[in-house]
Order: C-alpha cells, then sequence, then structure tokens
C-alpha cells in the first residue's frame, strides 16, 4: 500500500465533491491500486486545514456545504494561514488545484500555488484554466525539470478525458483540426433564444438555474471556449498557443430570430472553438457561434452536453462528448489524473 | 535513443498497413520521442523474414501489395519458417500480432504467438480479437507474472480508442453500461436494405465494395460485435465475460421493411452490443439490431463510423466515436499501444 499525501487547494463547487469523492471512492482506491489518498492539507479563500496524519474529507465537504470555512475545522483549523503558505510549506505528494479561474489576475491565486507545488516537487492535478492558459510552457519546462507531472484533464469539456487522449493516444499522429464545443452554460442560453426567450428572459432564466456565473460575459463573450481551445493546441497540437491568437466572437450578437431562422432550416447554432493548421503551416484559431448542419457531430448535443473533435492523419477524425448533469464529473477528473499519476 | 525491436506477425490489410506506417513516421518518432522502431521480424503465411540489424518496412509493404510473401525477401527470407517459429526464436522486445482473427480454431495461430511472446519477456500490441475473446485472463496474468505489457486497444472500433479510456481515464468509477456500435459492415447493409436494396443485393454490393468477409456471417450474425463485447466487458468492466455468456442476434432477421419503417418513424437500425449492470449485480450482455431514436448518440453514425459509450458513477456518460473512410486507424493502433507502452 502507498501512500498519497494530497494538499487540496480551493473548496467550491469542484473542491467539495472531489473531497466527497475521496470519501466514498477512498476504500476502493485502497482495494483496486493499492493506493492510499491522504488528504493532509486543505485550503480555501478564508484559511487552511492542515493535519499530516490526514483530515476527514467527509467532514470537509459537510462543513462547506453548509457555507462553513475549512479554517473552523476543529484543531486542524488555521484561520490565518494562506493557500499558497499551505502550499510552501506543508509535505505532500501532489497538489490538487481547483481554485478559481482567473484569467483578469495574471492566473492567480492558482499560478502561484502551482507554481511553488511543481518546484517543491509534487505532482499536480488541475481542473483549473488559468495558470494552463497563461503558462503552459513555463509550467511544463518546471514540472519536467523537477522530475513531476502536471495533469489538467478538467480543464477542458468536465468529465470528457480530451486532454489525456489528444496527448496519450493520438501519438505519433499530426492533428490537422480541432473542433470543440466546450461550454455548458453558451448552449443552453442559445436553446432558451431559440425557444421564444429575450436575451433579458434567457439570461435571467440560466441565472436562475445557476447555469451563469456572476460575470457572465466570460462565457458568453466566448472567452471561457477561447481558454479551453488555447489548452487544447498547446496539449494536442503541441502549439505555443496563446489567449490573443485565437479571433474570438460570444454569442450575444446573435438574436433569438437568427436562432430560430437556423431551426428552421434543420440547423443549430453552438459557440464552435477551432483550431485548423491551414496549408501554410499556421494555425488559425476561432471561437465563433456556428449554425451546425444536422450530421454534424455537435448538433445534437443536449443541454448538459460538450465534446471535442480530432481530425487526424492517421488515427481517423475521433469525436468525444460527454453528458454530465452534475459538476460531479469535472471534479472527478482529479480523482482521475491523481490514479493516472499513481497507478 | 531507445530501440524498440519488433516482431510482426500477420502481413494482411493491417499488417502491411503498419509497415507503411513505420517507414512514414520512424523519423518523427526517433525525434518526438527519442525511439528507434526498429523491425527485426515478420511474417505471414507463408513464411518469414529475419534481420537483427533491422528490414526495411516500406519494401515489406511494396511485396505484400503486389501479392507477395515476405519470405521472398532477398537474403532475409526464410521461406521454411514460421510464424511462431520467429516468436520464440528471434530476439526482440514487442510482438505485434496482426494474423487473422479466428475464433472457431481456438484464437490459433494468434493466441500461441501472444502466449509465447509473452512467456519470453516480450510486450505484446494486437488488434487480432481472438486470443483477447478466448483467454483475456490467461494472457493478463502471463503479462504480469513476465514483467510485460500487453495491449489491445485496435481489436474493438478502429481507430478509437475505447479501450484505452475505458481502462485508464475511467479508473476510479463504476462502469454501469456499455453500449456499442463496433463494426462497420452491418451498418453499411442495413442502409443499404432501408435504401430498398434486397438482401441479395445488399450482400453482393457490399461483396463488392470490399466490405463483406469471404465467410460474411462472422459480422451478419453479430459474432464479430459479441467478440468486441466480451473483450470491452473484460477490459472496462473487469468482469470475466466470455462469448457464450453474450445474447446474441444478427442483422440477417431484418427485411427491408423492417429498415423503412423504423425509418418512416425517424429510428435508425444499428446492430448494437450493450452491457449492462443489473440491479442483482449480475452483467446482462446483448448484441441485436435495435431502431435507436434520432436523439442517440449512434443513430447518426455514418458508413465509415462506429462508436462506444460508457455510463459511469462518476465521470458522466461519455461516448466515443471515430469516422475512419481506410483501414489505416485499425492499422495505426499499433503505432499508438507501441508508443503508449514505450514513451
Amino acid at each position: 500500500m502507498r501512500t498519497v499525501r494530497i494538499l487540496l487547494v480551493g473548496l467550491g463547487n469542484l473542491g467539495w465533491r472531489f473531497c466527497d469523492l475521496l470519501a466514498e471512492k477512498g476504500a476502493e482506491v485502497e482495494r483496486r491500486y493499492a493506493l492510499r489518498l491522504l488528504l493532509v492539507g486543505a485550503a480555501d479563500s478564508r484559511g487552511t486545514a492542515c493535519n499530516p496524519a490526514g483530515l476527514d474529507p467527509a467532514r470537509i465537504a459537510a462543513l462547506k456545504r453548509a457555507g462553513g470555512a475549512v479554517a473552523d475545522l476543529p484543531r486542524w483549523g488555521e484561520p490565518g494561514r494562506t493557500a499558497l503558505e499551505l502550499v510552501a510549506q506543508a509535505e505532500a505528494d501532489l497538489l490538487c488545484e481547483a481554485s478559481p479561474v482567473n484569467l483578469q489576475r495574471g492566473g492567480e491565486p492558482g499560478l502561484s500555488h502551482v507554481r511553488t507545488a511543481l518546484q517543491r516537487g509534487m505532482h499536480v492535478v488541475t481542473p483549473n484554466k488559468g495558470p494552463l492558459v497563461l503558462a503552459y510552457r513555463e509550467l511544463h519546462g518546471l514540472a519536467a525539470r523537477h522530475g513531476v507531472q502536471l495533469r489538467f484533464d478538467g480543464t477542458v469539456a468536465g468529465g470528457l478525458p480530451a486532454i489525456n487522449v489528444g496527448r496519450r493516444d493520438l501519438r505519433g499522429a499530426t492533428v490537422t483540426r480541432i473542433e470543440a464545443v466546450p461550454n455548458l452554460c453558451t448552449g443552453y442560453v442559445l436553446e432558451l433564444l431559440g425557444d421564444g426567450l429575450s436575451w433579458a428572459e434567457a439570461r435571467a432564466r440560466a441565472a436562475a438555474e445557476g447555469v451563469l456565473e456572476a460575470d457572465p460575459s466570460f462565457d458568453l463573450e466566448g472567452w471561457d471556449a477561447a481558454a479551453k481551445l488555447v489548452i487544447l493546441v498547446n496539449a494536442v497540437m503541441d502549439a505555443p498557443a496563446r489567449l490573443e491568437d485565437v479571433e474570438r466572437g460570444g454569442i450575444t450578437g446573435l438574436s433569438g430570430a437568427d436562432v430560430r431562422a437556423a431551426r428552421q432550416q434543420g440547423r443549430i447554432y453552438k459557440l464552435l472553438a477551432t483550431a485548423e493548421r491551414r496549408a501554410d503551416g499556421e494555425l488559425a484559431l476561432r471561437v465563433e457561434p456556428v449554425p451546425l448542419a444536422a450530421d454534424h457531430p455537435f448538433s445534437h448535443l443536449g443541454r448538459k452536453q460538450m465534446g471535442v473533435t480530432y481530425t487526424t492523419d492517421i488515427y481517423g477524425r475521433i469525436t468525444l462528448t460527454v453528458d454530465e448533469p452534475t459538476p460531479v464529473p469535472s471534479a472527478a477528473t482529479m480523482l482521475r489524473d491523481t490514479l493516472d499519476i499513481f497507478v
């Protein structure tokens, strides 16, 4: 039995669900893979908790669901300590970084957490797009120098193993084109517009159902899809793409009438992210709403579904889609990546 | 630079295309992965060729395309030697086993090739279903005892990494249901029937286009799909399923009128392979033609497309489909698996 000492930073939607997964799946993982996943430290924006002998993940999940802070944890809570201090000081084998995405503020605080963990020789697993979008090459260089792994399968299209398939199962191939519908919320808003709701009504409905973020422009203006495209291109096409290389358009320019007119012609609007290697060798990266024909593999994606397609020279055209009614699959990517490192 | 000495057994449709891939991709693999893929032995049903310093894969591919035998190769050809003798005697790191599937004759000769290679401490990569269907547990036990890997991503749904995703990316999950359309030829025949051809016409057309095997019953009666389901269940559900556990029905019981009547209701017949964990914990395995509704992810699969869906407890429902206009992706799975072992 091997023990993996885990630090978990970020206890929002994904973080506390990952605690649940550790509690629910721990015994099975021990039995099947002879691996003990031991949560030795956890942090949210209000403080940390740390115990080298292990914290109870079920208890932390319950605390967070009830609106508490991890620093409230009796005995092990440390209200004054930051996540970065925890990562810089605690002894662990793996950092699971699930703090909020923040592209505006230089990917912080996630980027510093990831950088610090790699420099200390910890493996890192993260569904946080920020550090990968802004510092893909730097972080991979750091990981290689310190002999550790950096995994980020959860950054694109939730529970879909899009990154893992692209990096591993397409080895030996040239990927000539990537198409992705990596964002749930835009598909839902487009569907509501097509059903006859006004923009104001569609926004209000999506917000009420928790589908829209407090600042919805990140999704609606295509930033989220563009960020995911940048990660896909770096990981799968092995090209140093940056956010500013993406020709980006959101869905806010579309009217309900546009969406309904397309429907009448059997076409479904989706916010599509595309990377294409042109004849001159240059990459063209684009995010824009596209009215997909009925035989496009993404035209039938439902409300909770995302997808990625890889066109390759030797493995044909491979399409992956996922149906995820809850955020559990996105949280579970941290378990997938952890097991992929240590099993 | 690390050298992988490869034996290739079977130089049919997949084998010679794998030779082409070694020739086309060799330099790139050396550059990207510091790995030299060296073909040191090859065998077809008429003899072998062997050279510890390396055979020219492009030359072997050309020889086979022209209808020749590998034993015709000047200097290195050995007309009297069998593939099994080659595997038993030659020094190599990896066996690529691509001899014809043969479930009737106990999976031979492929099974003996795989068994012998594993016993000699070689890794094995194979798209040959026979050995996996008939001896899944035995061969995995052998591989574990000899500290080598057995990879078989090409056994199910051609170039789709269905096995790899199922074994690796679903770690930690319980897979409650598998659905697959793993066979190209039945989909094509069903389409022809739906277009108004008689059974005799549909068979003749599919045979003329090279889609049907000389003995088409293996595909049409569902044996091929059942074999692939057995491999999926062993690999992904970790259950010791056998061919006789599959409730198997082919498409020959369907008439063109059945297919057309379904179409009129917006449903498309596909030969569907399903594994389901029932409430009592037992697995129900079934291959049968099913009229899929328009919103089923497989209803839109085209003529050269296959698919697999995994329903899981923590990763949502993941669907993979592949569009492969030629047999190249199926041959390329041997490159994928080889790189997955050695990179």
